[in-house]
C-alpha cells in the first residue's frame, strides 16, 4: 500500500512539473549548484505559509541565502501564495529575497500585494531592479502604482524606463555614492558609511562637478590606504572610462571585463553622471549574449527558453524552419537540373549527401570560429580579409584530405577511379565555399550593423547545399562518359 | 609619388598583419571597444623604446589604461622589445601592464628580461596570474626560475601549479585578506589598510580558526557601516558558501553568479581556506565557457582560435570531420538501399535532402535549447523526460506545419498527391527524430558525466540525416506503385 500510495505522489509530482513547465510561469531560474527545489521543501513552505508561522518562517529564510530562498519561493505554484508569504514576513524580511525572485514571478507576486505593503516594496527596491519589474507591468497597473509613490521615486523611475532595452541605460542604477572632491578622506569615509545602507556598492564613489559632469573617481581601496586628511582630490582617478547612457550593452560588457572592472559609470551626450553599471549586471548580461548567440547560430529565437511552452515554442521555431525550407528548396532544385546524370548513375544520388553535409560542417566550423571572434572583438570590421584568406585556405586542405579519404573509401566501395576522382574535386571546392562563406557572411552582415549570427547558418549551409550538388553533380555530368565507362 | 609610396606602406602593414595572424603569436587579446592598436602607435612606441626615452614611455603609460597600454606592448612584433620596454620602465612602472599583456607573450618575454628583473617581476606579481605564467613555462626555465626566488614563494607557486587546469585552485589566488574574529572592527580597518596593497581584494575579508579553518567573513561594506568598538565575529557572517579546490571552475561560476558574488572562498576538504576566486577571473570562465560549448556544438576543438596559425586549424577541424564523414557515410549506405526506388522515381533525389535538411536543422534547435539549458542549470539530470517529451512534441508539430507547406509546394512542382502525402509523413516523421535525438544526446552525455555539447551535432545530425532518408525512401518505395500510377 505504502509502495503504491508512493508511486502515485511521484506521478503528481512530475505531472506538475510537466504543468509547470508547460505555462512556463514558475520556473525558477536555479543556474546554480543547488539544482531544483525538492517537493518536500515546497511543502513545508505552503504549510508555514497557510499556518501563517511568522518564527519559523524567519527561520528557514534566515538559513538560507536570498538566492536559494527566492528559488523556494519560486517553486511555489501560485503568485498569491508568493505575496502572502511576504506579507508574513513584512518588507524588511524579505526584500533581498524578492530581489532574487525571477522576473515572470515577481511581476505576478504584484498583483496580490495589499495597496501599502506595495508600495513598500517598490519604495526600497534598487532603482534598477524596480525600473526594469515597473516597465514590464501593463499600462493600467503601471499608473496605479506611480500614482501611489512619492514624486521623486516616481520621477526616478519614469527616468529609467525610457531607456531602450539593450542599452547601458537600461541597466544602470542611480544608487551610486557621491563625493566631493574638496572632503578629507576621513570626512569622505564618514559620508560613505551614511550612504552605504542606500547604495548599491561603494566600493568606488564618483566625483562631479557642480553640473554634475563626472570628474573622477576614487575606490573604497584608496580611500582606506590615503591619510585621512588628505583630500578626495588628491586620490581620485581622473581618467575615468565611462559609457554613454544609449551604448549598447554588450559593448559595456566588453568594456568591464576588458579593464576588471566592478562597477562602470554611465553618462549622458555632455559627461553628466546618469548611474552606474555593476558587475552583477555584467554577470547576466554575459550569459544573455552567450545565449543569444548561440541560439542566433542554431536559427533560434532569442526568446525561447527551455521553459517555453510548447506552443509557443512552436510559433518561435516554425518561421526559422520555413526560411530553412526556401534554401533547401533551391537545393532540391539544383539536384533537379541533374536528374538526366543521376538516371543514368544512381550511385550519385548516394553520394551526393556526403559531399554536401561535410561542406555544410567545414561551413559552420568557419562561421562559429569567426562569429564567436567578432562577439568577442577579436577582429576588426575593416580590412579583416586576411581572417577570409585562412579560412578559405582552411576550407581547401582540410578538403584535400576529407576528400581524399572519401575517395578512397568510394573506391573501395565502388572500383571507379574516375567518380572517386571527381568526389575528391568536388569535395575540394565545396570546402573551399564553405570557408569563403563561414567567414564572408558573418563579416558582412557585421558590416551592414547586424548581429553576425542571425540567420547566418542558414546562408552558409544554402552555400555548402547548392555548391556541393552543383559541383559534384556538375563534375559527373561532364565526366560521365568516363564514369559510365568503367 | 607620396601616394604610390603609401600604398607600398599600407601593403607592407597588411602583409605584417597576416604574417602576425598566421604565426599566432601577436595577436592581441583586444576584446574592448578600442579595437585594434594603430600602426602608427606601434611605431611610436618603438621608436620610443630604441632611444630609450624613459620620460616619454612613462607618460605614454600614464595617459592609458593599463589593458591599453598592454594591448600596445602585444601589437610590438618581437618579445625582446616588450623585454626591452619593461627594463626601461622598470618593474614598479611597467607592472600593472605586464599583468594585462596576453599570456603567450608574457610567456617569450620572459626569455628576454635580464636575471635581476626578472626575479622582481615574478615576486611582485599576483599569486594566481604567476602561477598559471610560471606552469606554462618549459621545465628547464621554470627551474632556473624557481630557484632565483625566495623558498617562501617558490613554496606558494608549487602549490599552486599544482591543481589541475579547470579546477577551483588553479584559479585562485592567496592574495585574499585575513581578520581575527575578536579583533575591533576599529583595529580590522587598519589592518586592512596595511594588507590592501598586497591584496587582491580587500572588499571580503576572511576570517579563520587556530587551524585555519574558514569560520566566516565580513565585507568592507559592513566593517565601514559598523560600530568601530564592534568586533568583527558580531558583523561577520558565518554561513560562507565555499568551494572546494578541485570543484570545476564552471561551477564555481554558476555559484558566484548565482549569489552575485564579488569573490568566493576556496577550501580544502578539511573546510581550511586555500585562497579565493575573484569576480574578474569569473569574468574569463564565462567567457570560455561559452565559447566552448558554440565550439562544441559546431565540432570545433577548444583550442582553436581566430589567430590560429592555418596548419594548426586545419590539424584541429580534419579529425571532428572524419567523424562526420562516417555518419555521412551511413547516410550514404542507406540511400544507396534504396537505389532501385529512386531509379524509378529520380524526383525522390531530388526531395531527399529537404526532407533530410529541415530535420538537421530542427534537432540543431532542440539540441542547442537543450545544452544551452543543461549549460545554466535549468534542468536536471534525473526525471527530465518532460523535456524529452516537450521537444518530441515541437518537433512534431514544427513538421505537421513544415511538411504541409512543402506538400504543397511538391503538389505545384510535380502534380503528384502520392509524393506529397509520403513528403508531409516522412518530414514530420523526421522533425520527431530530431526533437528526439536532439533532447536524448545531450542529456545522455551529461549523465555519462561528459560534456553534454561535446559531439553531440555528429549524432543528432546522424539521426535525422538517416532517419529522413530512411522514412522519405522508406514510404516512397511502399507507395511506389501509387506514386507512379499518378
Amino acid at each position: 500500500m505504502a509502495g503504491e500510495y508512493c508511486s502515485v505522489g511521484r506521478f503528481h509530482r512530475v505531472g506538475v512539473q510537466i504543468l509547470r513547465r508547460a505555462t512556463g510561469r514558475f520556473q525558477a531560474k536555479g543556474h546554480g549548484r543547488e539544482g531544483m527545489v525538492e517537493q518536500a521543501q515546497v511543502e513545508r513552505l505552503q504549510e508555514l505559509i497557510r499556518e501563517e508561522d511568522r518564527e519559523a518562517l524567519l527561520e528557514m529564510f534566515r538559513d538560507l541565502h536570498p538566492a536559494d530562498a527566492a528559488e523556494r519561493l519560486a517553486a511555489l505554484r501560485r503568485p498569491r501564495e508568493v505575496a502572502r508569504c511576504i506579507e508574513i514576513l513584512g518588507i524588511p524580511h524579505s526584500m533581498n529575497v524578492f530581489e532574487f525572485v525571477p522576473f515572470e514571478i515577481q511581476k505576478e507576486t504584484l498583483n496580490h500585494l495589499p495597496r501599502p505593503l506595495l508600495v513598500e516594496l517598490i519604495s526600497v527596491m534598487s532603482p534598477d531592479d524596480r525600473a526594469d519589474l515597473v516597465e514590464e507591468l501593463d499600462e493600467q497597473f503601471q499608473d496605479r502604482l506611480l500614482s501611489l509613490l512619492m514624486q521623486a521615486e516616481r520621477q526616478n523611475i519614469l527616468k529609467l524606463i525610457t531607456y531602450p532595452e539593450g542599452t547601458a541605460g537600461a541597466y544602470m542604477t542611480t544608487g551610486y555614492a557621491l563625493l566631493h572632491a574638496d572632503l578629507p578622506i576621513r570626512v569622505a569615509l564618514d559620508q560613505l558609511r551614511l550612504q552605504a545602507p542606500k547604495k548599491e556598492t561603494i566600493y568606488y564613489s564618483y566625483v562631479v562637478d557642480h553640473a554634475r559632469h563626472l570628474i573622477g573617481f576614487v575606490s573604497l581601496r584608496e580611500l582606506i590606504m590615503g591619510r585621512p586628511d588628505a583630500r578626495v582630490e588628491e586620490v581620485m582617478n581622473k581618467k575615468v572610462i565611462s559609457v554613454r547612457a544609449d551604448e549598447d550593452i554588450e559593448n559595456v560588457a566588453k568594456t568591464m571585463t576588458r579593464y576588471d572592472f566592478l562597477a562602470i559609470p554611465v553618462v549622458d551626450a555632455e559627461d553628466r553622471l546618469l548611474g552606474i553599471i555593476t558587475y552583477d549586471d555584467i554577470y547576466d548580461v554575459m550569459t544573455e549574449e552567450a545565449t543569444e548567440d548561440m541560439y542566433f547560430l542554431a536559427n533560434l529565437d532569442a526568446d525561447e527558453k527551455i521553459s517555453t511552452a510548447l506552443p509557443r515554442s512552436v510559433k518561435l521555431r516554425v518561421p526559422w524552419l520555413l526560411v530553412n525550407l526556401c534554401t533547401a528548396l533551391l537545393a532540391a532544385y539544383t539536384v533537379s537540373r541533374f536528374s538526366h546524370t543521376i538516371s543514368q548513375f544512381i550511385v550519385l544520388a548516394s553520394l551526393m549527401p556526403v559531399v554536401a553535409g561535410l561542406g555544410g560542417n567545414a561551413g559552420t566550423q568557419a562561421l562559429t570560429v569567426v562569429v564567436r571572434a567578432l562577439a568577442l572583438g577579436e577582429i576588426k570590421v575593416k580590412r579583416n580579409w586576411p581572417v577570409l584568406i585562412k579560412q578559405i585556405g582552411v576550407g581547401f586542405f582540410s578538403g584535400l584530405v576529407c576528400g581524399m579519404v572519401m575517395a578512397a573509401i568510394a573506391y573501395l566501395w565502388y572500383g571507379n577511379l574516375w567518380l572517386s576522382l571527381i568526389l575528391w574535386m568536388a569535395m575540394t571546392a565545396n570546402m573551399i565555399i564553405a570557408g569563403f562563406f563561414g567567414a564572408m557572411v558573418p563579416i558582412t552582415l557585421r558590416k551592414l550593423k547586424l548581429d553576425p549570427a542571425l540567420g547566418s547558418s542558414v546562408f552558409v549551409t544554402m552555400a555548402t547545399d547548392v555548391g556541393g550538388f552543383f559541383t559534384f553533380l556538375g563534375l559527373a555530368s561532364i565526366f560521365l562518359h568516363y564514369i559510365l565507362g568503367q
